[in-house]
């Protein structure tokens, strides 16, 4: 259900109650216009994703600075971003069900909305609806690129289903969804290189396939926050979906750059705003942000800018803090901002964004996909 | 933001879009009258925890059966359960920061709403609010009695602030908040049992102090389902806060009873709906349910009767299923029954429960305080 604000526009952010979801306005528009700004001098295309943000106000923003749409994860998803004025939607996965089919295929009528597909049964499905509808339906072939997840595997599997769309009277053959997910986190800088040296090498094949049977690809998309450089510059991918990069999760910036040092292309700019409920003795502190405030599927929350405070513990709606320093002067009451380990599932749990800057609240918005796992 | 349902009432099981949170209503109500029979001839009071279902239709059923009330963790659940008709409510948690102590007042004129303390500060603003609204809001000193989160030690700290609590003009001291969280989900019944005992121990030595000071408390509340009947059993305990034996979380079950086996009292009467949306080899699917529709932070759900098949991992939408006997039917389209790791954080991801009976949708209802965090 819809909850009410935490904030009011104009609050001091002091003034914000708890547990809240902030985004320091500066350094998430640094963000934006930073991946904007390493991409605009190439031929490669930024369509982010979506299921990171869930947020239509987002998507545009995106889009004014040069993104060409945005991705997402589920129909639902895509009738939010739709109805809040998106025009270019991707859903990066397999829709199944007439159901699903039925909404995505009355979203064609709205938007460029195209889906992904990894089975020939699914591909019928999929253009018996479209006939249906009366629209065509733009589809890509997900392939397997090394996280073992959905996707055909490269070369005849990729040529085999292309064909299948290519010859639905209701379908377009749009391209390759090539999502290395499993890569993004791999903390060496090597070992990301490798694996989407290989993820590259699995999508050229496909693609000297495809061409060679007079099937031409245009678009190949993938590629995430972790590793979208290498697919930038790898002359294959010439659409990235990096999500993330908008808000940095604690657990991005454990990655490793090229001298072994952490990846700081961007800033963290998403905060669970918490309060301390608690202060029962000088070793730990409880604040009012749990795990249905503050995702731990990928790690503990960080504390910001506080010393020798660790948040060790998360029960549904408690969070505990160890107190290292003797002398730390937390206090029932205090305000604290902590820095989610994971913010696509942390945003899931929240209805607003209090987006703030010079600690003043500016503007609050909807999280109009909170929640659309259809 | 509030979604659409995924089923319609009527609808056959097959029928529901997916992910979607099923309640199997024949397993849930004999949950529900198991724990009620159970106390029916104990001086024993259930209040359950309406954390765990975040609903007043289901508040309201459990006090039909003979609940005084029921307990929530946060301002913003209890305007969900009084506004949704329930009458007496227990927020088991400390109220920090006048805005939220504002809305806790603002309840108590319309229902029987308490709230936790451990603070002689916190005690103070309570009072405040509470004679600036003009109300008298009952207050327990929450105790620690094992969990190391919030509360105050027993004894002599339970008593300083009783007495704070009983001189405040605006108060009433209404017991002892006594939970013992990290007990509930100790395996071993053995260790349990001591857990409890230890917990039993530090309320009886505040009881008596209480009472040689002339501060009679009436009222001693806590316990879960993993614990309940240790409590009830107590002699000191007469209020019990279970709330996860009406679904039964799949962590629950692995805690052993008095013989080495899985407890077995109550039913798993909550399910993740889900379809598989992949199938791209022998080894493994994929569905549509991920961390962002079933809560991962106590372990993977089980996959409901199908021996060989194992939910080993779940990123934001899409869980894999390996698949270990090699004839395994499982095919794109099929929809599965997932039993949560952890119920609570489950319920919270989505805003409808479809209460199915002999495989058809007989009710949907909204989970009204989902998202309520402040």
């Amino acid at each position: 259900m819809t909850t009410c604000p935490p904030a009011d526009i104009g609050m001091s952010l002091e003034e914000v109650d708890t547990p809240a979801l902030l985004i320091d306005l500066d350094a998430f528009e640094r963000n934006l216009e930073r991946l904007a700004a390493s991409l605009s001098y190439t031929n490669v295309r930024l369509r982010p994703h979506a299921k990171t943000h869930k947020c239509p106000v987002i998507a545009l923003r995106q889009m004014a600075l040069g993104a060409v749409g945005v991705c997402c994860q589920k129909v639902s998803e895509a009738e939010a971003l739709v109805y809040g004025g998106v025009s270019n939607v991707l859903i990066t996965n397999e829709i199944v069900g007439t159901q699903k089919l039925r909404r995505a295929a009355s979203l064609v009528r709205l938007a460029e909305v195209a889906v992904c597909a990894d089975d020939a049964e699914n591909v019928a499905a999929i253009d018996k609806v479209a006939l249906d509808f009366n629209v065509q339906i733009p589809v890509y072939v997900e392939l397997n690129v090394g996280a073992d997840r959905c996707g055909v595997e490269s070369g005849q599997p990729v040529l085999a289903l292309a064909r299948e769309i290519d010859a639905a009277p209701g379908l377009r053959f749009a391209g390759l969804q090539a999502y290395h997910g499993s890569a993004q986190h791999v903390r060496g800088y090597e070992e990301r290189r490798t694996a989407i040296a290989s993820a590259v090498e699995k999508v050229s094949q496909s693609l000297d396939l495809l061409k060679r049977h007079g099937l031409p690809c245009h678009i190949v998309t993938g590629a995430g926050t972790g590793t979208y450089h290498f697919e930038a510059e790898s002359g294959v991918y010439n659409e990235l979906q990096a999500g993330s990069y908008i808000f940095m999760d604690a657990d991005y910036a454990k990655n490793l750059d090229e001298d072994g040092k952490p990846v700081r292309t961007f800033d963290h700019s998403l905060f669970v705003y918490t309060t301390v409920m608690s202060r029962p003795c000088k070793d730990w502190a409880v604040v009012d942000a749990g795990h249905k405030s503050v995702s731990i599927d990928s790690g503990m929350p960080w504390v910001d800018g506080m010393e020798g405070v660790e948040y060790i513990r998360a029960s549904d709606e408690h969070g505990k803090l160890e107190i290292h320093k003797t002398d730390c002067p937390i206090r029932i009451g205090d305000k604290i901002k902590l820095i989610p380990g994971h913010c696509d599932p942390t945003v899931n749990l929240f209805d607003w964004y209090v987006g703030v800057r010079s600690n003043r609240v500016e503007t609050i918005w909807p999280i109009t996909a909170r929640g659309a796992v259809l």
